[in-house]
Formats: structure tokens, sequence, C-alpha cells
């Protein structure tokens, strides 16, 4: 494998990373926008957020930056998305 | 490194890999149950559907079954997610 394959492979990494990792702004502008998230599952908030608190550990584990800084991105993302919806939730 | 170490190293993965697909399943209950998903941003759904679709082409290009096996079922899930999303929009 040339070193140019192998970096055009690499990019398709880093790009699904960065998608799956900003994927999440929006969610968090439209939460404090509306003030509202009634209809985000809390189950799916709380299972993707220890998800991605173990993908940090294996990312740390494995020495692997671009595992560990994508999830270190999304993990606070959606805790701020959850803090927003518990928060919201609570003053209505 | 014994066996023994890279087993517990890859059961973080695995575990990782788990939890943040399934996260998925709650969602989709709940937009089915509620018949409305409109606090979920259609942003972050088509961004992130797109971004698993690129850690699918990673997945496939690096042989790597585990990511490619796990982002196929967040796919689906997640496409499942969006189409439910737009049909009560349409609907309401």
């Amino acid at each position: 494998m040339s070193i140019m394959y192998i970096l055009k492979i690499e990019f398709f990494g880093y790009f699904a990373a960065f998608l799956t990792t900003v994927a999440f702004i929006p969610q968090l502008i439209k939460t404090l926008k509306t003030k509202k998230a009634e209809d985000v599952s809390l189950v799916t908030l709380i299972m993707f957020i220890c998800g991605v608190g173990f993908w940090i550990i294996y990312g740390y584990k494995i020495s692997s930056s671009p595992i560990l800084i994508a999830n270190i991105v999304t993990l606070t993302l959606n805790l701020f998305i959850l803090i927003t919806k518990l928060y919201y939730s609570k003053n209505t």
C-alpha cells in the first residue's frame, strides 16, 4: 500500500470522526433556543454518554489520539445536551 | 503485553461500540410511541448519519468488522429515527 492510499483511508476515518462529533452542536443549539428537549430520549442520552465514556477509556488504553479527542468533544457536547434537557424539563 | 491484557482492552472497545449503537433504540421507541420528534435536531440527525456512513467506508477500507457492524446498525437505527421524525412532522 502506498502512503497516498493510506492517507486516503485515514481521511475517511478523520472525516467520519469529525462529522459524528460536531453533529451534536446543532442539537445543543436547538435545545438552548427552544428551551426544551422533551422528545430527546433520556435513556438514549445516558446510554450514549456511557458508551462514549468507554470509547475514551479504549482510546486511552490503545493510545489513539483521534479516538480520545473526538470522544472527549462528543462527551462534552452530550453532557451539555443532557444538562439543558434536564434543566428545561424541571422548569416546565 | 499479555493476551489477557489485550482482551481486557478490546472489551472496552466492544462495550463502547455496543452502547453507542443500541443507545438509539430507546430514541426510536420514544419517537414511535409519542409520534413526534420535534425537539430532535434534523441537522444533527443528517450530519450524524453522514458521519456514520463515512465510518462504514472507513471500516470497510481497513477491514474492521466491529467498526463495520456497529456502524451499519447505528446507521439503520438513525435512518429509522429520521424517517419517523419526518413522517410525524408532516402529519401535524
